[in-house]
């Protein structure tokens, strides 16, 4: 049977193609999908930014080839710039808790 | 409650630091953590490479400053590379279908 890790990677792709799925061409991310994504997945983070342009930078910021779509390996930097953020935000607080 | 988007970052980051803390320093992958992680958490993968210096090279490639250990972003690299993989097999199997 499948590993956790491998379960999260599959889970990776269904999400991003199911958000994906619901404007024509289903292999990206158009900037409301992206958005509708943001505020039903990550709606913790989405919700509480005061700036209401911070997805949109966001969006920018993850659409290096600007195409006003997030392809698989884009939509995966995102995963990956919130993993980091946590992961640091973590390591302050065991940090803090060493002194 | 997390959503499934959130529980597998949170994974990322909590599969990343066990296998980390196993030698001293916890907040990187050494060689041993990195074969040890890719034979119990993604072994259908490294199971079945013919070439047993996969791994080697895999871990080369990934390790970016080149400091023999793989730290959370290099890991995050790993897991992307993975999920694009598996991403793209799943598109020729579509692609296939519509023809």
């Amino acid at each position: 049977s499948p590993t956790e890790t491998q379960r999260c990677i599959e889970f990776l792709i269904t999400v991003f193609q199911k958000q994906g799925g619901k404007e024509s061409y289903s292999y990206t991310l158009s900037k409301t999908e992206f958005q509708n994504f943001m505020n039903t997945e990550l709606g913790a983070f989405a919700k509480n930014q005061k700036d209401p342009s911070v997805l949109d930078r966001m969006m920018k910021k993850l659409d290096l080839n600007s195409d006003e779509q997030l392809d698989f390996q884009e939509f995966l930097n995102l995963i990956g710039g919130m993993a980091v953020t946590w992961h640091e935000s973590f390591l302050e607080v065991a940090h803090s808790h060493k002194q």
